[in-house]
């Protein structure tokens, strides 16, 4: 199967698959709709689509990261396109991880499950009480103790722990290390691990989900894990979170801009079929049109900077690429919400139901100015970066 | 009691009752919160607080529309505010409407109950068939029949439908009348009239809620009520909801005003107890102070907007404000969003959370700029009314 | 004359007298158009209407802050309109200034015959060195020797120099002081004091300007002025530029209205009379009304907002009103830009041109947003103030 | 010389003879700057880098659009950039018309001297009295008379009218044709030929400029000229100037980008250079962070958007592109403003002045928004093209 019949196969089972089961399946528990995800990820495997961004080695698609970033645009149209697909975050960065950095014990035991769909993980970074913006303030620990490590710390916004098997987590390994770049690791912490302390799932943006669609708070009291459980090495934290991030936004990145095309392609339908008077359409009002044409503007604006940021990290590695990855971090997160609040306004009370899918992004999609470093973040950083050659 | 004794034992009310509520209250089913808020309305009842925006003869405190605009200020800062003292739409509106033009057996069945807070009502005007833009194009007819009215049509967003005990509804009742503006009529439909059809509550920003706090779709098949159920009189339809609209707006506005003042005072608090590195407060980052002045700006600037509009429906009447009153409707709505976006994203991840309320304004607010004429409407509105002055 | 009658005769003349006379007076030199201004002058002493803001005693109108403030708006329809009045910068500050803390002797050399028209003034602060955000930063010193002061320094932006009388100067009196506020004071520099050099006047926006119409850049070299000279006493300079500021700020705010609602009359009229296809006006754009309807808005807050702020002074002083202050600040100087900006798009190709005003209200009232404390500058302060409260 | 060695050598001429050359050259009228002009045309001649757009059969250096366009944002550093190698509007576009469509004669009497740099040429299409979005409205006409054309119309900004020695004006040849974009030929109208008025250098942005830098308004009384004055064909005068726009349009946007990245350059190193007050700099402000940052994602994303419009224009020509076109025209006009804004503000009131470049840009290129089509025009063209897919 050559990229293209990929893309229009991928792109035809999202149509008829899951575009054709809104809005049920968006007002549905997980528990719920679980059976029928599991039935739709067999299709994807029986059609030969299954894990496009792994390497054929692992079983997978092999796709490169810029035609992983068009496959996941594709997949971005419903949320669970991914899922069916069993790229979805935040597992597919936790196969990735394991794939690099993973010992042969360890993807026997953690990666090869979850790549056959027959397991989930999570990934345990960000804390409630230390500023996101700033990893050398983290408060958690893994201190060895014999050939253990002994993890203690408070974590929330571990997207789908529940229900998972093992969190990859974020530890303060090295807490006076000299380099606090150096004090982290990344730890494998399987979550019948006792001391796991499943606090609650917090309720975001009205509901508290479940199973893959949460988002918990989590403790580590006194968690024993063997020190064989640490990725790449110890100290290695920052260095797999940076490998992780930039292929990582190209793909965050191009599922917004998916979520983009399928708002403005919304936007557009409305338009021509919503009779405002006699014989008069919404897509007859120039605000409308304006809306419109500035939605496409943003969003090929958009996918050129990802695609050109995709294409350096390929030829100059992803540490050489940061000013481009924070670009598309907040130029991506700043679009996506105004194309997404233009859809609801074209379609006035409708919008605001979930009838319609809108609602839905309208509410999971705020984040995406906030998670990964918030775009404040991301734009004194990069600023900081081209003042840096102004400087004498 | 004098005004400021009543804000300030209002305000005192909301604190103390309402806000240490949060957030328990936000994330409950109707059916379990509604024992408590019963309990609170007792207790504005008992300190004499109740019907805040009622005449004093019929038990309410009679305050002007100004003073009662500051109330609802305050009243905002909890989604349960305007409900605790019966001042919530859509009974509010009801209630003016009966008062101003019911006879008085409409009176004694629906309003006297619903000043007692014994019962709930609703009001049925929006269509999903036909664009809220333009009033003459509703499709819901009631057709004179002996008696009584018979009454088939479709409507949706009718808050608060579920558990009401009847609809005020606008209905076409003279078709073909030659003043567009005289075809339809205001008329009350007690909900257990047969043929009345409650389809669902519609799911909206991801819930479907329930009570007091659910936005039904129903339909009218072939209902019968007397003709004396019509308010004012027949044909009369439109110009009862003008009477509305005004004041209406103002306390509306000054709701969101409320809003925007809550979601403020979070920001401000969250910007100078968050710690983003040594010493280095979010109250320091100048990007925070920036959205803290502009907020403060637009605030007081929209407060005055509304302050001024109110004045002038006293003096000049609705009819004659019209301008003002759409400029507050599509000003506010728009600084109302973009502050409480503002204060989303100082709180960050926390933002997202139903830990604190920012998240339920997010969701709930985003139809300001949809509802009573969408934002893009009045400004057309008021567009031409300032252009017809030029034109020769 | 009451009031309204002063109003009333004030708009006919900017209407009759000063807005017949462009665009011709737009692109004049100084010297060519004095003598028209100067005749100009002489109707409006013949017409009683002379120095509007001045207080009777000193042979003016005697309005208060308020009234002069709505003065300020009619005026600023055109350009010179202050100018033919005799309240124009920075002239008006200086005579209120000199009112306030004026000897007599001073008052008869400097104050009368600038209220007669004689001569004229300028205010020498902003320095090309030092960033004005930050007084005590300044460079200019005058020290005191013997019965003098010796001043030297370098200014720039001191309006209206070429060819005043004299300049009041803010100049650092006390280098070593305590109080960095009490280190500077404001000291009459007549022009034709030995060791005043006029370096330039600087071109601004494409234009060196001449007369009243300039901005210069100057040097003090060993300047000697008696110690007599000075404003108030030495090291008031703060207080007394805090004095002006707050009525300035009022007037300024006033001033920039009326350009706001001079571009919108100009943008409708334009909008009603220029066809794009047969019989459709860009009137009948949406866009357009979109422009209209939210400039009206705008400027109707911001004229709320400097009248609130007015208030404020009047009944707390301007000390207690800061916060006010500097909303009007950045909020008016926000909406002028945007709505002089939508008026030029109105007026396509000739929007750019002389033709008519627009271009002139763009290119020299772009220095809104810096003068008197940039809004950036503004903004931090504001939200420090407001945060003060929130901190522990 | 390959393309890598152009660039430079051309970077460096602009940097090295012009840019030194500011503010002097910013503040001189025409002809005082002429004779300096020459003499770097002269220089840039002997360089061998004269006429870069030019193919080389016709003496210039054969560049492909896509290297012009690169050429033209590094020429942009400097308003005489593109003149002093022969590339400037709208002698380049005539030069393009010329060899494109010209007859042998056409070409030596009008475009070999172009080429030489020994006339200059102008172009007039735009009316005062119809709208420039509806190119069917024209009024002026060239009515065949024997072998004449008898020319009679009204043009405003011809560019460079004044002191060029012949014009190509846009004429409606057909004017009942039925076909409305076959009604208008372009036409070649040497300025000396009888009946052409110029009636003056219209005052843009405060200034009339002359010579080149000058943009009239001129009348057509009866000119006559021969028929075989024509290009291209009778009526073939709105395909003639498609063929123009198209790209046309890509060297402008990247003359915007060169204006933006000289704009953020200047920015830059003001921030680094600025003290704020004690070891702190403009560059450690937050929003001047913001500003460059964002800044810098736009101009990004603006040049890769024009670079992709290229692209397309070359493999699937102009008349294809038009949508990608209508993009590029909105959005980088919409950047320029923004980005340019941005670095007048971090200058404070040295942005106000002539004394560096931004200034001037701020003035100039607010008609970006404005020529070629308003973007509200290009907006809605847009909006309709892409609605039209959706039109059942």
């Amino acid at each position: 199967m050559n990229f293209e019949t990929i893309k229009s196969n991928i792109k035809a089972f999202v149509e008829k698959e899951l575009i054709t089961l809104e809005p049920w399946i968006l007002n549905a528990e997980w528990e719920e709709k679980l059976p029928k995800l599991n039935e739709l990820r067999e299709k994807t495997k029986a059609q030969g689509l299954w894990l496009p961004q792994i390497p054929k080695e692992y079983g997978g698609l092999g796709l490169t990261n810029a035609e992983h970033g068009e496959v996941s645009e594709i997949l971005a149209a419903n949320p669970y396109g991914h899922y069916c697909f069993n790229c979805q975050a935040p597992d597919a960065g936790n196969m990735e991880i394991l794939i690099e950095f993973g010992t042969d014990a360890q993807k026997e035991q953690y990666l090869y499950p979850l790549l056959r769909g027959e397991i989930r993980s999570c990934f345990a970074m960000t804390e409630p009480d230390h500023a996101g913006s700033n990893p050398v303030k983290m408060g958690s620990v893994a201190l060895k103790d014999g050939d253990n490590y002994v993890i203690n710390g408070h974590k929330w916004f571990t997207s789908a722990c529940d229900g998972a098997s093992f969190a990859i987590a974020m530890l303060v390994t090295d807490p006076e290390g000299d380099n606090p770049h150096e004090r982290a690791s990344q730890i494998i912490v399987p979550l019948d691990t006792e001391g796991f302390e499943f606090v609650r799932n917090v309720s975001i943006m009205g509901h508290t989900g479940g199973g893959w669609e949460s988002h918990a708070e989590i403790k580590f009291n006194d968690c024993k894990v063997p020190l064989t459980n640490v990725l790449g090495k110890d100290g290695a934290g920052f260095a797999i979170a940076q490998a992780r991030l930039g292929p990582g936004r190209i793909h965050h990145c191009m599922r917004w801009i998916g979520i983009c095309e399928r708002s403005l392609d919304l936007m557009c339908k409305r338009a021509v079929s919503r009779e405002i008077a006699e014989g008069e359409y919404l897509s007859d009002k120039q605000t409308i049109q304006n809306w419109i044409s500035e939605s496409r503007a943003e969003i090929n604006a958009a996918r050129l900077l990802v695609q050109d940021a995709a294409h350096k990290i390929d030829i100059q590695g992803a540490k050489n690429t940061r000013a481009e990855i924070s670009i598309i971090k907040f130029f991506c997160a700043d679009i996506l919400q105004k194309v997404v609040d233009r859809a609801i306004q074209v379609h006035g009370a409708l919008g605001m139901t979930d009838d319609i899918i809108l609602s839905y992004f309208y509410r999971h999609e705020r984040a995406a100015r906030i998670y990964d470093g918030a775009d404040e973040v991301h734009k004194s950083r990069l600023a900081r970066a081209i003042l840096k050659k102004y400087k004498v």
